[in-house]
Formats: C-alpha cells, sequence, structure tokens
C-alpha cells in the first residue's frame, strides 16, 4: 500500500494517525491428501467509525489503509462535506476504532446518518436512485481528453500483476489501483471491493481533487467486478476510464453508458473486453504486450 | 434456480408469487483488438422490500429468486420471527417490488428496522458483535455425525463445475448451493454473495428448518470467500460444513474455529485445503475423484 506525500501540502489538510497492524495470518491446514500445511489468509476486522464522538458504523477491513478508508467513506457517504472539515483521523487498532474530528462539529450529522447509511452496501442497499442527478450532473471528461490505447491497457494489466501485494501471498482481498497513464498513484488491496475504492476516494479527497475534473486523467483499475455500485462509485470521482480484470453486470454496465464512461472488463496481459465508452478506446491491433518498469508516487 | 416442492407443506406456508425476469443481456463489445463481439452480462436491478407497506431496503440482485430472497432476508435480519408470520410475498419486477404481508402485521417492525439495517452489508456494517451469542447457543452437530470425506468434496465440486449457470453464460456472479450429502437441494445465484446465501436461507426457511438441527446434514457450497459474514450466515442456518471455490479470510477463518464449524477452500475437482474443523474431515489418500451424475430435487 502506498501512501505519497500530497505535491502541495493544504494547511487545512487533516492529520491522520499512521496505525499498522499485520496484515496476513499464517495458518497450518490440511491439504487433501490430510498433509498438513502452513498458509496465509489475509487479516479481518472490525473498524469503528467515530464521528465527534458518534458512532458511525462498523467497517470489516483488511486494515491496510484504516485512516484512508475512514476519509473514504465519510466523502462517500456525504458525511462530512469538505476535507478541509476534517481536523484529524485517529486509528487505535487496540480497539478497532477509528476517531474522526472536524474542526468545526457536525450539528446535523445525526440526520444525515439516519439518512444515508441505511442505503449503504454490496447490492444490499444502494445509493443508486439519490445520486444519479448528481452524477449526470458532474460530468465526465470528453473523450477527445480522456481516452486509453490498447498498449497502454496491457502495460496496466502488467503493473497489477507484478504488484507485490496479500492477493499473491494471501488471496481472498480484491485490489484497486488509481493510475495516471501508467504512473500508479495508489494501490490499496481490502476484503471488500467496496472499502478499497472508498480507500481510493479517500487518497483522492486528501489530495485535494474535489476541485471539478480531478478525475479527468485518471484511470481506475479494480481487481473485482464492474457493478452498479463499483461504476457510481468510480463516477463520483470523476474517473472516465475503469478496467477489471473480471466482468460487469447490467447495471454496471448501463449506468456506465449513461454516464459516458468507458468501462474495460477480463483484462489482463494479452487480452480485454471494452464494454462500452468505445469512443474511449484506440485499438492497436499490432500492439504487443510488453513489460514495463515504472516507478510509483505521487 | 431450483425450487422444488417442500416435501410436507405446511398450511401455514406464505404463499410466494414465481416472478420470472431475464437474467442475462446480449451486448456489442469490442475485444483488445477493436474487432465487434456478442457477449452476455448477468442482469442487475433493484429490489425495493415493502414489510406490510413500509418500506424495509433495497437491494441489487440478479432477480433469480425474488420471493426466496426476500424471506432470507427478513430471517436473516430478524424482521419476522417465524415463516408461518408471513402470508404472501409478491414481487413485481415492473416496479422492481417485493411486497410482503403478515398475517397479524408488524407493530415493532419500525423498532427492528432502525436498528438492525443499518448493520447489514458487505462488510460495511455488521451483525457479529449481537449474532455471537446467538451463535454459540445453537450449536453445531458433533463432528461424530457430521463429517465429510475427500471423495465427496472432489463430487461436489463436479457437480457445482457442471451445474448449467448464469456463471457459465455470463460470468460476473457468485453461485451458492445447499446440499445433503451428494443431493443438491437449491442452487442459486446472484450478483452479491449475501444475496445469494439469504436467499438459501429463504429455501431453507420455507421448508421448515427452523426446528433446531435442521442444518445437521446439510452442507454449504459457495463460490465466493469465505468471510466472517458468510461464516456468520452459514452458523445461523447451523450448516456445520462449508465450502468455497475460493479462500478465506481471517475473521471467518476464527469464527468458523470458535464455532466448530469445517471450512474448505479452494476447492475444486482435484484439490482443496481444510483451513479448520480438521475433526469433521476424513482424507482419503488413495482416493481418486470421479465424474458423477446425480439427480437434483428436494
Amino acid at each position: 500500500m502506498l501512501i505519497p506525500a500530497p505535491a502541495t501540502a493544504s494547511p487545512q489538510r487533516p492529520s491522520l494517525s499512521a496505525a499498522r497492524v499485520p496484515l496476513t495470518r499464517a495458518v497450518e491446514v490440511l491439504d487433501e491428501s490430510g498433509a498438513r500445511r502452513t498458509l496465509h489468509i489475509p487479516a479481518e476486522r472490525p473498524l469503528t467509525l467515530y464521528l465527534d464522538k458518534r458512532e458511525l458504523v462498523t467497517l470489516m477491513t483488511l486494515g491496510a489503509a484504516p485512516e484512508l478508508l475512514t476519509l473514504g467513506y465519510l466523502r462517500n457517504q456525504r458525511l462530512v462535506e469538505r476535507v478541509e472539515d476534517i481536523e484529524s483521523v485517529v486509528v487505535d487498532w487496540e480497539v478497532g476504532a477509528a476517531a474522526v474530528t472536524t474542526r468545526s462539529g457536525t450539528a446535523d450529522a445525526a440526520a444525515r446518518t439516519r439518512q444515508r447509511i441505511v442505503t449503504t452496501g454490496c447490492g444490499q442497499g444502494t445509493m443508486f436512485g439519490m445520486l444519479m442527478e448528481e452524477l449526470e450532473a458532474r460530468r465526465l471528461a470528453p473523450p477527445a481528453v480522456a481516452r486509453i490505447r490498447q498498449s497502454t491497457l496491457m502495460q496496466l494489466s502488467e503493473i497489477m500483476r507484478t504488484q507485490d501485494s496479500i492477493h499473491r501471498r494471501a488471496g481472498s482481498v480484491h485490489g484497486c489501483a488509481l493510475f495516471r497513464g501508467l504512473e500508479m498513484l495508489m494501490f490499496v488491496e481490502d476484503v471488500g471491493r467496496h472499502n478499497a475504492i472508498d480507500t481510493i476516494a479517500g487518497w483522492m479527497w486528501l489530495h485535494g481533487d474535489s476541485a471539478l475534473g480531478a478525475g479527468d486523467d485518471k484511470l481506475f483499475y479494480t481487481t473485482g467486478r464492474l457493478t452498479s455500485e463499483m461504476v457510481t462509485k468510480a463516477a463520483q470521482l470523476g474517473v472516465p476510464i475503469v478496467i477489471s480484470r473480471n466482468g460487469v453486470t447490467q447495471m454496471g454496465y448501463e449506468l456506465a453508458q449513461r454516464l459516458g464512461m468507458a468501462l474495460f472488463g477480463r483484462a489482463n496481459l494479452h487480452r480485454f473486453i471494452c464494454y462500452c465508452g468505445f469512443e474511449r478506446f484506440d485499438s492497436e491491433p499490432q500492439a504487443e504486450p510488453a513489460p514495463v518498469r515504472v516507478s510509483f508516487g505521487g
């Protein structure tokens, strides 16, 4: 997991703890023949969010980037309007808590919480309806400026494949990355796809993307499926091109079409499918994928 | 998707609609070279649950078994105590609604809803804490009676592999099945793992498993990962043996250990891992997997 320092640190940037915790655990298992082996499995632990001492929600997370996850959750649930409103996020793994303190208090948080949190989840409760208007108002960058070539897509898959990850060591996590061209700005894994993209959202918020157009030159890459909620969250970030190693559902597809987002799925080193947003895709029938070396950083 | 008739229909069994809707959609895509192809993608649609005309929640679902999904959701969220309390579940896909009518009204549903629904989701909000006491009180069948052989595990993987499915046609869905030995009692797919297991829970509820011990002779097979919430839901059903094509997270593992549940992961025709509950597993070092033919039905 990478947390590069912001290029231009805002004076109003919240202070974040840097809580660390083991991300895998070794367990003794039996294989199919009954022989003992040692495997690693990914951690999963509860993190309870408190906003100005009010309990909000408990997220089950790998624990790789709890401060950014907390920020992203607050942002995507619209519980805090601007990142500058947050004074600090302090995570304490001893008690599994993330304490968020705002600069001016959150008088209306109780009302917002009741309204909003019941609508979150992985297909169980969604913000779909209420967000559509907002998403359509926030236009994605036009295809002339936000497009991608076949060779770039294959290089991105190669970068994701060779990324050091919990998934390679222990499986059973989803990875998400934010790219600018071939530059990986942020990479995170979590037990839930939603947590992973919320963490990316937290990173973008912290790095001042609240300006319209901050997502224009970004690409979002996920190992998980592209359901309506993943497309919605990418659209909230203003990212016009989304790539998955996995497939797409009908509602993810229809939503992306409506928003003019390009969706690429089943992506690997040699193949992929462009589901929609054809006008953002430059095919290069002669291109050969080549392993790349890139430097990471913000 | 199979909905065999219950062996002994209860006079108090709720009446269910049999709403049907297309589960895949054909879309025109581009492959990596820019060539046009037609692919199928799984449906994903909102289903809003109403309990005695009160709106409860909107689930995003494939739509394969909306009535059973509704039942399972009500059960797992503890919104209705007994399946006999439900008079009918009527799904209307024109408006994306599931109307649940109880026999005696649900005076306290408002209070229950507020308390419970905020805790649902895919890692974002969990019922973990409040359920542990209840789960530990509901003891799983002892290893002497609830155990599984290596050859049975491999045959189950073969049955799952050859099952006609949306996943084979369109990908991007999770499948869940309930077995008694090699007999597949129920198979369902959904865009969310939680919906799939909730649907199994609905089926079990409808078929009178509220009696203690009804899960004793059952096996639960899922294509999804075994996180804390999946283990929790299997434990709520009283199923002592859970198998996944995928892996396990630390909290799923620790919870299963505490409850004495056997978890098998990375299961395919030739291999699997027994993560815990070794005492329920009979290895057969000489066993050869063999394709099987079984008849499905309840």
